[in-house]
C-alpha cells in the first residue's frame, strides 16, 4: 500500500478491521486514554459516584473545524460537559461517536482528537467508549462527532426552568455572541478579518461556584440560537415576560461591529462558553459576587428580570424605547456548533 | 413560509429554535415518548437498576437508509443493544444524535424514527436524550445516527475475551452475512435482484439465554469485518489458532450465490443479528441447546474450536484442506452499518 494512504483516512480505516484498530489505537486511544477506556471491549465498565445521574447528548458539525478558540474536538468535550454543567451535576465519562470522510488528512484528525483530550483532562472527564465510521468521499462532511456525557447531581439539588417566576434576574456570565461571530470570521466568506476569539470553554468552574447558592433557580448555555433564544424559553416556561436591558448587556466592541456590518444580531449568535442563570435577586448578586472571582465570569451581568405580563421576550432599549424580540426563525448561520 | 418546506427538513430546523423544537416534538419526541424523555432539559435523569453500569457507542451510515429487515433507526437501536447484550447486559437507555441533511423529507424520517421506537419498545429500552443537527444540502448524507446505550449487568460476571483459551468452542447463533448481502442487493448498484433478507435484529434474548452458563467465556456480535474478523480478534487475544470448520458454517444459499458471482466471501460479511460465542465443549452443548429453543437460534451452529497453535484464524476446508483466513485489509462494503 503507498505511503500516502497511511496519511490520510480511507475507506477501509472504517471497516471494523486491522486498519481501523490501528487508527483507533494511534489516534483515539493514545490521546484519549485513560483507565476505563480499553477499545477491545463492545461496552466500557463504568464507576459512577453516588448521586443523581444525568445523561446528555450532542452532535457536532462546526464548519470549519479549527477556529481561534477551539476546534471541533475541544467544542464536542465542552458542548457535553456544559450541558451537564448546567444542569448541576460534575461530568464523568463521555462516549464519542466519529464520523470521519475519506480523504480526512490524519495529522488534523490527530490535532482534533489531541485538543478534545485537553478538554476532557481539564473537565476530568473520562472518554469510555467510543465509536469510528468513515464516509465515502463527497458523502460525508469533513469530521462529525457525537458525544454523549454523564454526570452525577446531588441529589436533591432543585433547578429547572419550572422554578423560574416574575421577580427573578437574569445573569449572563460573559459577553455574548463571541462563538458565532469567531465562526463566522473564520470561514472568510465574506471577506473579513477580525480579532475575535471564540469564547467556547468549560463552563464547569461557572456552574459550580453557584450551584448550591439558595434562590437558584436555572441555568442553561446560550448555544444555538444564542441568549434570545434561552429568553424565550424562559417566557415559554414561565408565561411572563422576560425583560433584557439593552444598556447591560455585554457584547464586544468587535462582535457588535460584525454584526452591524453583515446584519446579524449577537443576541441570537451561539455563546459556547457562557451561563444565562436566573436567580431571585438576593441571590443574583451572590451569583454575579462569585462569577467575577473567576478568569471566566470577570465580564458577568445582571442583564434583565422576569416581569409580570404576557409571556414575550422584550428588550429595553438604551434610548427609553422597548421592542420584542421574535423567536428565531431561519437559520443564521448553520455549521456553528 | 411555502408548505411544501414543511415537508422538507430545511436548516432552521437545527438552529436551536421553534422550527426545531417542532420537529424535534412532532417527530422525535412523539415516536419516542417514555416517561423518562422531557425535550426542554440540557441533561436527562436517569433511574439505574442495582449492578455493572455498562456504556457503549455507535454511529450508523447504513445505505440505503431502508433495506429488506430494518431501516437505519431500528439498526441504530439493535446495534446499540447487541453491544450491550453480547456483554452481558441488559440494556436500560439511549441517547440519539441525528444529523439529518437540508431536503430529507420529513415523512420518511418520521418512517425511520417509528423503527426506531418499535425497536427500542421490543428491548425494554428508553431513549432519554437526544440532539438534532441538520447538515446543509450536499455537506451531508442524509441521516446518520449516533446513539450511546446504558446498560446493566449482574455483579460479577466473568465474560471476556481474556477468558477464552485452547479447548473452547466457537458457536454461532445462525447463518452468516445475511445483513451485508441485503444491504448490498438493496443498493442495487450491481444490478441485481434477490430474497435475501438481513438478519437485523437484537441478540438480547439469545443473550440473555446463555450468558449465565458455567463455562460461557465470551460473546461478540459479528458486524463490520464478519465472522472472519472476530476469529481474528480470538486469535490475537488467545494467541492460539481458531480453527473454523467449512461444511459446519451455516451459510444461506442465495447468500453463498450471491458472494459468489460478486467475489465477496461471506465470513467477511456484516451480521446485525447474530452472536459468536466462545465456550467450554461442555457449556457450547448447552448453549447450542439454549438457543435452537428460539426463534432467532433455529439454526445455532458450532463452527470451529481454539487450537494450540500460532495466532492465526484456519478455515479447514469440505475437501480436507485447510487456507489461512487472513485479516481484512481493503473495505469491501462500505456504510453497511
Amino acid at each position: 500500500m503507498p505511503l500516502i494512504d497511511d496519511r490520510l483516512v480511507t475507506l477501509a480505516h472504517g471497516n471494523g478491521g486491522q486498519r481501523g484498530r490501528t487508527l483507533i489505537d494511534e489516534v483515539f486511544a493514545r490521546r484519549l486514554a485513560n483507565p476505563d477506556l480499553d477499545t477491545t471491549l463492545d461496552a466500557a465498565r463504568l464507576v459512577l459516584p453516588p448521586g443523581e445521574v444525568l445523561m446528555t447528548t450532542d452532535g457536532f458539525i462546526v464548519q470549519p473545524l479549527e477556529f481561534p478558540g477551539g476546534t471541533i474536538g475541544s467544542l464536542a468535550v465542552h458542548g457535553t460537559v456544559n450541558d451537564l454543567a448546567v444542569s448541576g451535576a460534575d461530568p464523568v465519562y463521555l462516549s464519542l461517536a466519529a464520523f470521519i470522510e475519506e480523504g480526512f488528512a490524519i495529522d488534523r484528525l490527530d490535532r482534533i482528537v489531541a485538543s478534545m483530550a485537553e478538554a476532557a483532562a481539564e473537565n476530568g472527564v473520562r472518554v469510555a467508549c467510543g465509536d469510528l465510521k468513515v464516509l465515502p468521499r463527497g458523502e460525508g462532511s469533513g469530521v462529525t462527532f457525537a458525544t454523549t456525557g454523564l454526570g452525577v447531581r446531588r441529589i436533591g439539588l432543585q433547578l429547572g426552568i419550572g422554578e423560574v417566576r416574575p421577580g427573578d434576574m437574569v445573569l449572563v456570565s460573559g459577553p455574548v455572541g463571541d462563538h458565532g461571530t469567531a465562526v463566522l470570521l473564520a470561514r472568510e466568506q465574506f471577506g473579513l478579518r477580525g480579532d475575535v476569539r471564540s469564547d467556547a470553554g468549560s463552563v464547569l468552574p461557572l456552574t459550580r461556584a453557584v450551584r448550591d447558592l439558595p434562590g437558584m433557580r436555572f441555568m442553561r448555555d446560550p448555544t444555538r440560537g444564542g441568549l434570545a433564544t434561552v429568553c424565550h424559553e424562559l417566557a415559554d416556561a414561565s408565561g411572563a415576560t422576560v425583560r433584557l436591558e439593552e444598556d447591560r448587556l455585554p457584547i464586544r466592541a468587535p462582535v457588535r461591529g460584525v454584526c452591524e456590518m453583515l446584519g446579524y444580531d449577537p443576541l441570537y449568535l451561539a455563546c459556547e462558553g457562557r451561563v444565562v442563570a436566573l436567580a431571585d435577586p438576593v441571590c443574583a448578586e451572590a451569583v454575579l459576587a462569585a462569577w467575577r472571582a473567576l478568569p471566566t465570569g470577570v465580564e458577568a451581568a445582571c442583564v434583565g428580570e422576569i416581569a409580570a405580563g404576557p409571556s414575550e421576550v422584550v428588550l429595553a432599549t438604551a434610548l427609553g424605547g422597548e421592542r420584542l424580540l421574535p423567536p428565531l426563525e431561519d437559520d443564521p448561520l448553520p455549521r456553528i456548533c
